[in-house]
């Protein structure tokens, strides 16, 4: 028997070991997609306990406390931190087979050095040992990213952030970690949510135009994305249930968004004729500045009409989609494509019926303008399992060129999730590893270098200009 | 090489052998589902041969049968039992990698004794010592149940039953197993099928009230339901190609009910407007009276008109549909949960691409009323495989909390079809086995046997309450 | 380690090796669907070299190339013989987890005697050793056929062709391979496309038919499929985007087709109701010659306008599609089986989210006309990768019996595509080795034999009949 998580934790072949221990273990990370928050790196407080760290916002942890039977109280609610960690580590010993469970375990050796088990028997222990490793080490969030190795942070903002922050942390000393804004228009393109004409108000604000027609949102977002790339971003990003498409003519569109403004309500095939153009023009924009477009599809939102009352969006209660995706898909990126405005994309699925979609799609608008110029993003959020990591590996081996990814991001809100980066690094390494030991790949020690650490760093630098 | 099926079958690491061995396989049975008929299983007699226990109602191996270009004769049809028999050993030995192959083995091992693969070279010697087994032995079903450990049986019945052999069956000497029923109201939820205005007058004379609107449908239901609770019901259980979800006003639903009630064919779309109603009225009673809601989606019935109309339906022309099921799944949980009326809830699917749906759906949902309140089902009819239970696993150990998993039933209509529980176990100990001795979860052998026995037995009985 | 790609690549068991080694490696291939053009065949030239073997019409390998950020130039463009092999070498480098990777080998070991890894480094050695064994020993497309035990091969053929090769090579002295046609109807079921109207003209002259309604287009369908037949053509072929069912009235179908007719572009909607009674016509037409009939669904062709226009269909521009499949399927074979009109059928699913459909569709339709009248056809594609033929496998075990599994074609362009069949015998050889060598699976050598021998080629032949 292995034993538990040790340093060759995954690694099930020598060459695997050699891949990981020689190569990927000690590559500087590029995180290209997260949640963190700007202000919090920049303010720089440590965390005053591990619940605080681990429980406080990670909607991940409560689901799975839920899932268990754990009432509110102890996951959002006002229990006392030592027993919201007393409830998780219950939770975490019936989570066999979740990444949360390796997560958590990677998260305690590499940053508590704490290597026993968590569960219900060791919760109270632990948490006297991660509390006292807090308070006796640096667990501010600018030590933890430098732990890290982390060389690149991507926050996601929205147009009409003014920055402030990426501003102020480009001049911290000793802080030797790029933190770069992504441009996310969510907000001006959901038409169809409460609170879109204030939103539009705001964003004319901040870009200095005064918004009357659809077409000055489109002037709006294209004037805060040049300010965006000033400030040093390369990477936009844009979520949706399915991809929209649907061609409209002007006044169409125009009547959709007058609605909207009004609002009243418009049907999401109203939303989808005005969504269009706006993402044409923004396509074309990065084109321009040469960002990456990054496309998360399938996500269903908000589905606990109650909890989403008490608790509001990103608490725990989403899930996934199953909307057909490949004919949208295709048009959209084509209409980009033949007026030569397409950027460098991204394509990232939440459901992996999609994954034989999406990564047939990226060939069909690959070019010279990049290597692999259309990604097959990395396993997201539920996927983001062990499973879910090697389909999405032997999904893109098969389907289109491996050895160009530009590999994991975190898309996370916390600072202890760099261990993400090591757990993809470690199942990356045991999936190429076993093809070169069962003599399925040539075993040519210079190109899977370059293959390895291309897909834990290099790829990504290169492939963002970085 | 491994010896063919033997007592280490699928138990693929010292782990998996220890966990089933020590723990699973001598867990009693919870069999939550199935199709046995309690009229069967009062009268309790023998079958007359092995062709009969096995060929006479099981549409698996006629199908299979069918597949290998066998005639109907041998199948549905007047040839003998033996050459029945023949036929099925010569279907079986093509029908490697599918689990009929192994469930076959398993009962001749089991409750035959009988250790020689089945085939077409075999299939006289095994008919006569199977059937001498059958004259010399006790293969009455109860005996079969009770030799099978099965503590308690949920069989499926229509509201209008009057349960009378589950009343009987109460009183039976020396029988240790609990046979309780399912509500399963499908055909006064299947407006749009012949039979409907016949079947409703049934109902209404099962529960003593006049029925005339579609009001009335639901007072009806709601009194079956209660005295089904009164002989010890507690789950239902419905099915449907896709979730219905479609919100009318109170005159169209009237209007649609009218329709059907006077034989006219109304669309699957009007059919949603009544059900659905129908369905949130039930949904709020069974989390009154505390039961539980299974809901099994996707299937396509009666594919092949010429055989339907030979030999009607569950007779083997069932196959998998694909509809979208993710958002009208999610707005129905939802209505159900905003009025604090969703009952614990079991989502079955049938096409292995809603796995990700159905396993991120669970923890939209999830509340302190019972650990995994919203169960993932396990794998069920045709992804009841190897591949298609691992699949299960794997997901819910994703994308829920495997531990809390109320596992295995069989679906079956076979008293020998027990065997299918071992079957789950086995590949049950040996996924979770594998991960312990890869050093994937940590080995504790308490935790472990906690987790084995609640997926084999335990949390079964406590999530049911039975 | 194991050696790279040697004599026992893929086989990871003594089964494997035994199954392989023993049985399946020296079983001649029937190549039943491919698009080798019977043109080249019967001229019987050798190639230039090996770019203009490999590289000069195979879109796998341009879209890998494209993917690795390689100019067009050197895909489909005027750069030199030598440059394009050393791009494509580059990009073979980055295709680990790719079949490319591994056809390129089998191949250069095979018909080159080339056992080198192919990568930037050395590309220039084996692009000369390559075209010094192409320029010494006999590379015709004849010998290539011959060299690689092909005794069937079904070509891809409109019904207008005058079928003059296949005839011509019937005569051909030596040349030991039947090379039959294959009917495929695409152009006159695509009433939605652009050029219909002038192809029902030249249907019309090639079956000696005045075509003024749909009828018409019938008859001459069916009287192309007679001369089909006389020529030796026993499979026909139709691809489609989703299985279209629609039945219309006559009248209706006859506004349709004129509308086509007249150059007026109809919708998907109106097609089906054109393509539905055709294809009827033609299943019963199929069914009376005692022809299969292959339905390939899921393509989603000429994604990309731009390259379309620049370099037509078929260039490495198509990807997967996921529209539904399961009802309007089901519809269509049922209609044929009720009238007694459904001919042998092999469905193909290009999108893998359709393998549990398809995989329990076969068992609706089974009957004593075949041994799997109904098959499911092996991964095809974007699907002929290991895993797309191992869950291919898998699904047929678990779904139907995989013991009468017809087995693997090309689907290819190319002579020396043959390696694919190797690589799929490995495949299978692995899949089934491992099942016996780990007691899943009886180890009666007899049996096995007959279902190794029977995949590779004996089930195939037996049942089209060839």
């Amino acid at each position: 028997m292995n034993k538990f998580m040790d340093k060759d934790f995954l690694l099930d072949t020598d060459m695997a070991k050699k891949l990981f221990h020689e190569y990927a273990e000690d590559m500087p990370i590029c995180d290209y997609h997260c949640h963190l928050s700007p202000k919090e790196i920049y303010e720089n407080q440590p965390p005053e306990n591990i619940s605080q760290l681990w429980l406080s916002g990670d909607h991940y942890k409560w689901r799975a406390m839920r899932s268990c039977g754990v009432e509110e109280k102890y996951c959002t609610g006002d229990a006392t931190p030592r027993e919201k960690f007393e409830k998780f580590a219950y939770t975490l010993q019936y989570c066999i087979g979740n990444p949360l469970y390796h997560w958590a375990h990677i998260e305690l050796q590499r940053y508590f050095g704490i290597d026993t088990p968590l569960n219900a028997k060791t919760a109270d222990e632990i948490y006297d040992r991660a509390n006292k490793a807090i308070a006796e080490g640096d667990f501010r969030p600018q030590s933890l990213i430098m732990r890290s190795n982390v060389k690149i942070v991507c926050t996601t903002d929205d147009p009409v952030d003014d920055l402030k922050y990426h501003k102020l942390l480009k001049d911290v000393d000793g802080f030797d970690c790029k933190v770069l804004p992504s441009f996310r228009p969510d907000k001006a393109l959901n038409a169809h949510l409460d609170g879109f004409a204030d939103y539009i108000k705001t964003l004319g604000n901040a870009a200095g135009v005064e918004i009357k027609s659809y077409k000055d949102v489109i002037k709006a977002l294209l004037a805060r994305a040049d300010y965006f790339n000033e400030v040093g971003c390369k990477v936009s990003d844009q979520a949706f249930d399915y991809p929209p498409y649907s061609m409209a003519d002007d006044s169409e569109i125009e009547a959709v968004f007058q609605k909207a403004m009004n609002g009243e309500k418009i049907t999401m095939q109203e939303c989808d004729k005005y969504r269009t153009p706006v993402l044409l023009a923004l396509g074309k924009k990065y084109k321009q500045l040469g960002w990456a477009m990054e496309i998360h599809i399938g996500a269903m939102r908000n589905n606990n009409t109650l909890m989403f009352e008490k608790l509001g969006a990103d608490t725990g209660f989403d899930s996934v989609g199953d909307c057909e995706v490949a004919a949208p898909l295709s048009r959209f990126l084509d209409a980009l494509n033949k007026e030569d405005n397409l950027p460098k994309t991204i394509l990232f699925n939440l459901n992996d019926k999609d994954n034989t979609v999406l990564g047939t799609m990226l060939g069909n608008f690959q070019s010279a303008d990049a290597e692999s110029k259309i990604q097959f993003g990395p396993a997201w959020w539920f996927l983001d399992t062990m499973d879910g990591m090697i389909n999405q590996m032997k999904t893109l081996g098969n389907l289109g060129v491996l050895g160009k990814f530009v590999g994991m991001e975190t898309d996370s809100r916390s600072f202890t999730s760099y261990g993400r980066h090591e757990y993809f690094r470690r199942i990356m390494c045991s999936l190429i590893g076993r093809w070169v030991e069962d003599g399925w790949y040539a075993c040519d020690m210079d190109i899977l270098k370059e293959i390895v650490c291309g897909i834990c760093y290099n790829n990504a630098i290169k492939y963002f200009n970085f």
